[in-house]
């Protein structure tokens, strides 16, 4: 494996202290310190803390695999339920304490830096195009009604999901993850058919 | 009317830079000067930039109006309703662009401030025992099923505003809190007794 850049390793050290300390809770100083460079190599390879930030968030989406979102070897619906439930193991492992990286930024920056509020919003608005998809996926199947309105589904569980992901970090504990599951499992009931029928899975 | 102290003019400017730059971005000069007052005045009146934080929230609290989910002049079901109607009012009248305090404040300080964070666990959680409280009234009224979960109704509700309010934030416009709306008629219906009836509004 070839050895990584200074430039991956400064990435990954901005990614652990802006995910923990969040944007203007790190200097430069910082992020250059946890990644053993001197203070001066930063700006060999970023032009500035903003653009930092936008390689950072490139680099959350890669590890929160949205792939699985599309991986047609499972039910659509099961394939949701496992996309959050590896977010919320995820969230788990930093005792909540980290919360989501785009939420993070997004109530953070969204006044301060219209780069990166628009680059929250096209990640969020991804992350949503991927939802809709599986969504539709079991609408077709017939594992949601037909009139289920998917997308207005689907934006709402990316916002209850940051809520949730946020509160967590707050009361660092799993108790709005769990209270999301429960309200998940409810919506996607009320969006099944009528007939209780659950095709996708017959 | 008594004139503002200069105590209270230091409390507004604060309320104003932090709900739309955040803490980190709002600097102790920032404040003062937008109060019109001397740096130095801000430690006659405040010992930290934090402590002022803890103030500003307070402030931020009563604007909330919480009081209306406990006026029993209408029904509880309705009071929910207006009350979140009346935040997103709120969140409207600036664009959309401040989001909620509390939820800014959990995102961008939960790690750096142990005293914010409780203090904005300490909110969230007064504010869900008030939608508890009007939530369980609806119940004894017998606008929703004797066994519906009220406790994980309102834990929720508190989660998915503040997602929906982040959201709002980020894409600068009402859908989130459109969203919001048709999901919570949506669970307020689920709570429904089963036989459709609405004693509390009959």
């Amino acid at each position: 494996m070839p050895r990584p850049s200074m430039r991956e390793h400064l990435i990954e050290a901005a990614f652990d202290r802006f995910h923990e300390h969040g944007f203007n809770g790190s200097g430069i100083k910082d992020i250059t310190d946890a990644a053993g460079t001197p203070k001066g190599s930063f700006y060999n390879h970023f032009d500035s803390k903003e653009s930092m930030a936008v390689e950072v968030m490139s680099r959350y989406a890669r590890g929160r695999q949205m792939r699985m979102l599309a991986d047609t070897s499972t039910s659509a619906v099961d394939r949701v339920r496992a996309h959050f439930e590896f977010m919320s193991k995820d969230l788990e492992q930093h005792d909540y304490a980290r919360g989501c990286l785009f939420g993070n930024f997004g109530a953070e920056l969204s006044t301060q830096s219209p780069v990166i509020r628009e680059e929250v919003a096209r990640r969020l608005a991804g992350w949503e195009s991927l939802l809709v998809a599986a969504l539709g996926e079991a609408q077709e199947a017939g594992a949601l009604a037909s009139d289920a309105d998917t997308a207005l589904l689907a934006r709402f569980l990316v916002s209850a999901w940051e809520g949730a992901a946020l509160r967590a970090k707050i009361t660092r504990n799993g108790t709005p993850i769990d209270d999301f599951f429960a309200v998940l499992n409810s919506l996607l009931q009320d969006a099944a058919p009528a007939d209780g029928a659950d095709t996708q899975n017959a």
